[in-house]
Order: structure tokens, then sequence, then C-alpha cells
């Protein structure tokens, strides 16, 4: 078998065989085969697509590439979540808690990353304390007594993943529907799911701008999915605007807390009920999505929800006082709202730009050796088809450098208010299961 | 500027910029580019193509990334003629002496290269005593005493387009018409041309196996040629048998000698008649094509071009005796007849196959390392639309070894008869201007 066959069989059209795709992910991965060779292939496959057979065949490939988390001292079906990423989604933080409260195991593996905010580990390091530096074996322990667990990642995982993603980022072959579905799927598989939830977000805050883009994605990672007998669902969520109020490691460590509570955004809510109930679903905890739905409902309104999350907190090190006292968090040391400059209706709020103002006040890291500001952020106070008064407040600013003026006028310009009214976009544009 | 946005242009279908193209090809050179940006945007270039701008843009990119041979000493056009390749193909030999005998002065820089048989300078190094290791100055006034030198490759000629062959080569982006015609053309006006006369072939021992593929490889470089200001015409011609009958070195170039003297095949010379006349034309020796064809024939009927031979082996230091005594040229030891099995009319003559079965004999390379043997080739007695006797030889073989039944065999399998007969194969399938 050619490398140089394989990419002649793929620029004509063809379908690469599971042969083939697995000699060229193999072979990148141990570097008997260079990067020209794969980014020539790379882009012939954003001309020419793959089949679901090839999709699937390279998620699976790039498992294999190297180690893969065995999760099966954990009882139960492990279900994990997996977000493409967007503005103040303080989900994850949420979810956990929620579905490990009606019995669902959440053995999460998580990271930092670079982007708007810290990545779910970052956010949780608000809590005093806290730490993820666990043994695996206490990791399932925990997992298996309480339902819930984080750690940090460990491990070789789909080292072809990782090398194929740096050499698309700079040979503008990252585009491409199979290859961003079977790095997703690739990276959860290896991480011991055996089903997953996919909130693949869509608009201006999101890595797809459009519905037809995103409901490609999640088509696609859900066929992945059944493909490779893992059960997979995907709920195609807005990001025109920012999820819920708060932007920001500890901001949206306190959202989480009043969201468990009952007491949180609306459209968080919404999300984290609609994701949860396919998640315990999925886990086989409940018969039908709606059962599913009314126990997490439960779960909030008796507190079971939020009282998982404390022992959770206290059992990684953490100061589960703060679920009662949010003001011991993180506090930045100056707060600046963003004044209304008219009345009228909110009618846009571009999600990416409020995020990078977050990111640009400490919120999130630029390169990866940026310093993290945990109390950094923003808290919202109107969204889309908010009625707002001249001189209201739109938003809080919460900084710990006195000078935001830049970062004003960048809302300022990514917020805008009308004499007419519109509506809330709309949360959740379709549920895929197949 | 940076690459990768560069091949995010192209991948999305645009034009690229003069300077884009200029920044890409100079990076490349100078290896401030990697190969796996270029493989990928070659790959690009591959689905999106390129317009006629960008394609001269590249090429004259390509001049400019190495030395240029300076030719302007010499007195007149100097007119160069290019074939695309080939089986049998002794043009280059004949029209060498036949235009410069009427005043165009041919300024031959040649290779040896791998293929069914040598290179030019291989094939002229048949006639002993022959070389081509001359100083450029000598080479000028050869040209400007005979009107026809031929020199050996040196210098730094076109090192962008070295560098994108050999990559395109192993990432399956060869096949790209903008690619082709750039990397020719470029080699071409690198040389010196001020004007260029190209023989395309087409048909199964060429490069481009339909008429329509040469057509458009033909059109995109004569198109090149008109926008960097070299006068550039191109003939389409047929390559699905051999050109004229002998396909090896020391057979070549009795054959040319042959045609010289006004008794070579026909198909042979009437190419040879008509690429010499648009030669001719070009440099401005004749008002029209008519008048150029009837100075040719002139040339060949009085014996100066011939004559123009001899004085050109023997100035380069060749035995010109050869002229009138060919079996002086170096002889194989052995000859076989490769004889009818019946009766019929030959209708196929597989060209690339016939010349893989000379290579094999020794008269061509398979790779760099391999040793030419002069004397081997084939020499063929019939061509498609012939009528055949059982018995009598198709072709004979020439060969220094006594075993020849393996290729014996698979010039069988590749000359077909038939009791129906066939025409001759059209040799002169258009003439493209513009």
């Amino acid at each position: 078998m050619r490398m140089v066959d394989i990419i002649e069989n793929k620029r004509n059209g063809k379908t690469l065989s599971t042969e083939e795709i697995q000699f060229f992910v193999q072979g990148y991965t141990n570097d008997t085969i260079p990067d020209y060779q794969v980014s020539a292939l790379t882009m012939a496959i954003y001309f020419r697509g793959m089949t679901e057979r090839e999709t699937a065949d390279l998620t699976m490939a790039m498992v294999k590439s190297g180690d893969e988390i065995d999760l099966s001292a954990i009882k139960g079906i492990k279900v994990d979540k997996h977000s493409t990423g967007g503005v103040g989604d303080t989900t994850t933080l949420v979810l956990g808690p929620l579905v490990a409260a009606v019995g669902v195991p959440v053995a999460k593996m998580s990271g930092r990353g670079l982007g708007h905010t810290g990545g779910t580990i970052d956010k949780l390091e608000s809590v005093e304390g806290f730490h993820v530096e666990i043994k695996n074996e206490e990791f399932i322990s925990l997992v298996n007594e309480n339902k819930l667990a984080v750690i940090g990642q460990s491990g070789n995982l789909t080292p072809a993943d990782k090398k194929l993603y740096a050499l698309r980022d700079v040979t503008a072959s990252v585009d491409s529907i199979p290859l961003i579905a079977s790095s997703i799927m690739s990276k959860k598989i290896a991480a011991g799911a055996d089903a997953i939830v996919l909130d693949v977000k869509t608009g201006a805050g999101a890595f797809m701008k459009t519905i037809d883009d995103s409901k490609a994605l999640a088509q696609a990672m859900v066929r992945i999915g059944h493909n490779v007998d893992r059960q997979t669902m995907a709920v195609i969520s807005d990001m025109s605007q920012p999820l819920g109020y708060a932007i920001g490691n500890a901001l949206e460590v306190k959202e989480a807390i009043d969201t468990l509570k009952g007491k949180g955004p609306e459209d968080l809510t919404e999300l984290c009920l609609t994701l949860g109930s396919h998640m315990v679903y999925l886990a086989n905890k409940a018969e039908s999505i709606e059962i599913a739905r009314a126990m997490l409902e439960k779960v909030i309104n008796d507190g079971s929800a939020i009282n998982t999350f404390k022992t959770f907190l206290r059992a990684q090190g953490g100061d589960e006082s703060v679920v009662d006292d949010p003001t011991k968090l993180p506090q930045a040391k100056y707060t600046f709202a963003l004044e209304a400059k008219e009345d009228g209706y909110l009618t846009e709020m571009v999600a990416d730009e409020i995020g990078t103002a977050a990111m640009l006040l400490g919120a999130g890291r630029a390169t990866k050796e940026s310093e993290l500001d945990l109390a950094a952020g923003l808290m919202l106070h109107k969204k889309i088809g908010d009625e707002v008064k001249k001189g209201e407040a739109l938003l809080t600013i919460h900084s710990n450098f006195e000078n935001v003026e830049e970062i004003k006028a960048r809302l300022y310009k990514n917020i805008k208010l009308s004499a007419k009214q519109v509506d809330a976009p709309l949360l959740i544009h379709e549920v895929i299961t197949k």
C-alpha cells in the first residue's frame, strides 16, 4: 500500500477502504508518512468528503492510535456530554451534578484549553482547595460512590487526532465535516464513553455559524456513534448570543450553583434539562425522555442536585461552603455597569465578540501562556428581546484593572438596541437522534 | 501575508493575486514555506484550477526563482520547440538541423532524463566523439556560425519548479493542467526562448491520453506564452502508436539522418515539416506558414539540411561520416524479427507498452542509475492500417542480449491484428495558436 495511491483515490472521488484509512492513520502516528502527504489527503477530503463508513473508520483508527481509558470498573452506562463550544456555556458544571443526582455515573476527564473563558477544570478551581490531581483508582471509586468526579487529562489519547488537527490548522483544512466529526468523536470514545450526548452550537459565537452546517456536523457525529456502537444523539442549540448570564470562571460557577438550586437563567436551565434528560435516557435510567426530565426537575426541587455538587466539591478538596455563600468565590476588584445609551429593545448581542471582551478582561486564555483571572468576566442583565431603558445596565463588567474603556467600546459595538421589539432567539433548533 | 490564508483563498475558489503567487513560490524556493502547506495548496489548485493570469504569474515566479539563460548574444529570434514526450519521438534530432538550414538559430539546452529512450543528448552521443560539454561562449558562437548547437543543462534553472514537481509527484497532484503548463513553460522561458513551438502528444503513449485533455494543456501553454510576451503555438499530434519507425538511441539518429535526406518515415517527416514551418514563421524568416514549409522542403531536397547536421556534429567533436555510413553507429549484437502469427491488418500498437519494451532492452532508463544501451531498441516495419502477411516481420528487435522471449511476449500482447482494415490514425489533430 502506498500513501500516494490513497491520496489519488480520494482525489478521484473513490471511497477509501478500512485498510487504507488504518494505513494512513498508523503511518502518520508513527511518522512513516510525512506531513506533506497527509495535508494533500486532508485537502482532497475537504473537496470529496467521506462516506459514513469512512468517517467511522477514521474515528476508530484515531482511537486506536493511542491509549484508551478503561472505565469498566465504574458501574452503569457512562454517558459523556460534549459541547462544540460557545460563550458563557456553563452546561457542564450544571449537568454533572444534575444527572449524577439521579444515578447516572459521570466520569469526566477535562482540560483547560484556550478560549473566551477557561475550561471546566479552570472554572472549578475558582472553588478554594478544589483539585483534579487524583489517582485513577480514586477517580473511579469517587464516581462509584458519588456518581461524579473530574480528573485532568492524562495518558496519550488520540495522538493521531492531535497531529492531524495541528496540521489541518496550518493547511486550511479545518472546515471539513467528516474531519471535525471524527476528531470530536475519537476523543470521546478514547476517553471511555459508552454513550454520547452532543451539544452542537449554532450562530455567531459557535464554530458552525449556520443551522445547515451545524446540522450536518451533528448528523455526521451521531452516525459515527451508531456505526461504532456508541449510542449518540445531538441537540442543536443557539449560540447567536451568550448562554445564560455569566461569562467568566467564578461567575459561571456561581451561575451553575444558582441553576442547580432552581434559580438559574431560563435558557441555561432549559438546555441543561434537555441535554440532561437525554443523558439519563441513554444511561437507561428512565424509560422515556419525558420521565427523565421529570426526574431531573425533581432533584433540582428537592435539593439533591445541589447536594451532589457539594459532595463532589468536598470529595476533591474544595470548599463546599461556596454553595451557600458564593461571595467566597474570587471577586473582582472593580465592577462597571455598561449603561444603555437609549431606550429600546435589545436586538443583537454578538456572542463571539462578547466572549472576546471577557477574554480580554482575563477570563480566558489567548495563548497557552496566558494567566487566567478567575474573578474577571461579564454578567449580562439583558438579552435579545428584552426591553431596555436609557441608563439601565445592559451588563456588569467584573475586572481587576481599572481602565476598561476599550472593552466597553467593543461591547457597545456588539450590542444593538432598536425601537422595534424582536423575539428571543429559538434556544433549541433541533434534536438529532439518527 | 500568511501561507495558510493563500491556501484557504484558493480552496474557497478565489483568484490568487500576483503577490500571493510570488510569495508562495519565493517562500517555497528558500524553504520558509514547508512542503505540507505547498502540497495542500497544489491539491486545492487541482480542484479549483487557476485563471489564465494566475497561471502566467506562477510561470514567471518559477522563472524568477533561479537562473535565467541570457541568449541575447545570439542574433535573431530564438525559437525553442518542446514536446510533451512520446515513444520514438525523433523530432528534435530532425528539427534542429532542418530549421537551422533556413537560418533559424537553434540554441538547444538538453538533458538525459528517464523514459523509453534516452534524451536528446544520449541519442547524439551515439555518434562517436560527439559531446555537449562546451563553454557558454563557444555554444553561443557555434549558434551564430552554424545556427545550431546543443549544450548540457547547467545553472540553477527554475528550482521552484523542480521542488514543486517532486512534491506533486508524491502527493497525487501531478495531473493539473495549470500546474503542468506552468512547469513546462517556465523551463522554456528560463532557458532563454523568445518564441515557443509546442508538440503536445495525445493517445496511449502520451501523458495526455485524450484529445480534450491535450487540447486543454496546449491552450493553457499557448495562453501563458501570450500573457508573458513569448509567441507560442501548439500542434496536437498522435501518440496512439510510436512516431516513425525507430525506437532507440542510435536507431533514432539513423532515422533522423534518413529524414533529413528526404527518405524518412512519412509521419515523422510530416510532423517535422509542420512544427518546423511554425518555428520558421515565429522566427520571422517567412511571411506565411506555407512559404516556411516550402523553404524546409527545399533544404531537404538540396542537401543543405543534412549538411547542417554534418557541420553540427563536427563542430561538437562528432564523427560526421556516420551521415554517409550509418553502420558506424553502435550496432546491437543480435536482431530478432517479431513475426506476424496470422494474416490481417495492424489495428493497434499501444505506444507506451512498445516504449516499455524498448526500455527493457536497454534503450531507456528506468531509474537515474540505469545504464543506457545506445544500440538497443526496436525498428518497426508495420504501423496501424498496414496489411500484414503471416510470418512477415512486424518489427525487428535490436538487442545485446540473446533471450528476448519476455519482450516478444509483451510486444505480441500490445500489437493487434484484425481481418478488418482500419485507417491510419490522424497524425495532426489540431493546431492551436491562441
